[in-house]
């Protein structure tokens, strides 16, 4: 059985786990591939938090083909009982002889036992086939467990000359249709989509993935006050689900108001990027997109609730000595203080440049 | 003799011309080659204004073996006595029975009847090889010619966050080494660099190409009052030659000092990029580069003095409501009215990103 073929079936389970992006959280993403004699016997993915492991699916399917035969799984199979029994015993039940795996668990306190259980029961373990992929297809889940908030990502399109409005605020649109649905795209697969209260009175957005995906992310906005419009996009729950994060004793009026519209309401001690991020690691989310103006997202970088920036570079100049840019103040007075990035890639989507990149 | 064949010679011919960038204002340039079958035989370059013609060279080379050989031009040969005499006639006395040219004149009054003189002479002709590489190596001599005008490129570095300097005015370094020797290196073969007094207030900049190339360009300032601090790289002329452009009877205390450091002032009736530009046409410059701060900038693309952009995108975010940005007010509301880029090629150069892209 040849390096290259593992390799192939790794990515197929990366494939598969892909499928459910956006369902899962907390849980990871995970793809499970059965083989036998170079043959895929059975596959299947984790669809949901409460449903059962990859690699249940993976076995059932494969049925009495998994005696002997090789397991994939890109993530290492857990060995406790959770919403459903341990991996590691259905996976050694079946018979499986060989186990090929992603990468380890990224929770400290339980990394490595899924394997030494099957190594223990006599079967082949191979580790690590894939991993930088792995790893990144769980970037959120692996950032959750181990900061205990979710992961965050900045998004925000800019043109080349560094605005992402007019000097009036006029913002419709900085970049292409491309590059908008590849937006509404990445908000499919986010949990949850996080303004503030500028953006609604500014732009009146929809943050929803505008059918670019077959489900739409949790809209957050933070407000300290709620001095909210009462006509705003966000308010029609209909389409989407809608929560508003403000500070304890803020405005009880508008909250009623808004909790009349569907619209849920949490108040928290002192609302801050930090303390909105504390509260949706409880509520057990993934993944944030941050689509702010440039204060809040200073904000959220200067608290660390930005891992990852997503930064669209629109070719036109708008100019604007005083125009609204992607970050607010951050403090830093001489340019060697500037936050680094780094793993930058880069791509073109349709007009626009897509800049991704992670802050150190 | 093969298409591919014709190309690969006009490429060497644009590498030829390469040679001399930065020397041949306001000529264009030009490389030449000549074969005898599929071997070179002969081949040069125009060095300078005043010099003989790349032809000239390529046929001096080529001796006798020019008789019923194949000459390659980037540019179509001269027809008419300028401080050299016709290339059309040299070239027919040579002997040469083939003319491989890469693009037409681009001045409108003559373009064309260097092809017609040597069809008439019974030459061949083949015209538009590698025409598009042809046309771009002499971006800035079409421009000249055609708008009568240098070609104008504005060059900046921004953070990602779409900054070029923190909110206290520091900008060194926004990128990495590598990006600044490029910039260096696009110095030398530029024929002018143009800042602002700001710049030189608050930066103190050398412009100079650094060691990256064999020559430097002339360090333009533009000034209205005049008010430049006496103690300035730029009027350390030994290096490279300063020019400051100024308003008409603006300080003359600072004028008599300056031109006793040896820069030289002159004065413009109502200094601006347009009368500047106009200036440095009659002063005989294919390309400036303008490496100025936002308001200037803003002011040199409004006036149609900017045809190309070079944007640096480092890896970094410096935050900042009211941080300096690379393009001041353009005096846009809406964002439909962003001037709109084109051509766009990015290149990362050290762990920078490179945008060059055109103004339409």
């Amino acid at each position: 059985m040849s390096a290259e073929f593992d390799r192939t079936m790794m990515q197929r389970c990366l494939k598969l786990a892909q499928q459910a992006a956006g369902y899962t959280a907390p849980n990871p993403l995970v793809g499970s591939v059965v083989t036998q004699d170079l043959a895929i016997v059975g596959e299947g993915f984790h669809p949901k938090a409460g449903q059962p492991h990859a690699e249940v699916f993976a076995l059932r399917a494969a049925g009495d083909s998994a005696a002997g035969a090789t397991l994939y799984v890109n993530l290492e199979p857990c060995n406790h009982h959770g919403r459903t029994p341990p991996c590691t015993e259905a996976i050694i039940q079946a018979g499986i002889r060989r186990v090929c795996v992603g990468m380890v668990d990224p929770d400290g306190r339980v990394s490595g036992s899924g394997l030494a259980r099957l190594r223990a029961a006599g079967l082949e373990v191979v580790v690590g086939i894939e991993e930088a992929a792995c790893q990144q297809l769980n970037e959120a889940f692996v950032h959750r467990i181990q900061h205990h908030q979710p992961f965050g990502i900045l998004k925000y399109a800019m043109t080349l000359d560094g605005k992402i409005a007019t000097v009036s605020g006029h913002s419709a649109w900085v970049t292409g249709a491309e590059a908008r649905a590849a937006v509404h795209r990445l908000r499919s697969v986010c949990d949850a989509v996080i303004v503030g209260g500028n953006t609604v009175r500014r732009d009146n957005p929809h943050l929803t993935s505008h059918g670019q995906g077959d489900r739409n992310p949790l809209r957050i906005v933070m407000s300290q006050q709620l001095d909210l419009p009462r006509e705003a996009n966000l308010w029609q729950v209909d389409i989407a689900q809608t929560l508003v994060l403000t500070n304890s004793g803020a405005n009880p009026q508008m909250q009623d108001w808004l909790q009349h519209q569907g619209v849920e309401v949490i108040e928290l001690p002192a609302l801050s990027p930090t303390t909105a991020m504390h509260y949706l690691y409880q509520r057990e989310l993934l993944s944030v997109l941050w689509e702010c103006g440039g204060r809040l997202a200073a904000a959220a970088i200067a608290e660390g609730a930005v891992q990852k920036v997503w930064a669209f570079v629109a070719p036109k100049i708008i100019g604007g000595q005083n125009a609204p840019t992607p970050v607010g103040d951050l403090g830093f007075d001489t340019m060697t203080q500037a936050l680094q990035l780094e793993r930058l890639h880069w791509q073109q989507i349709g007009t626009d440049l897509l800049i991704e990149a992670y802050l150190l």
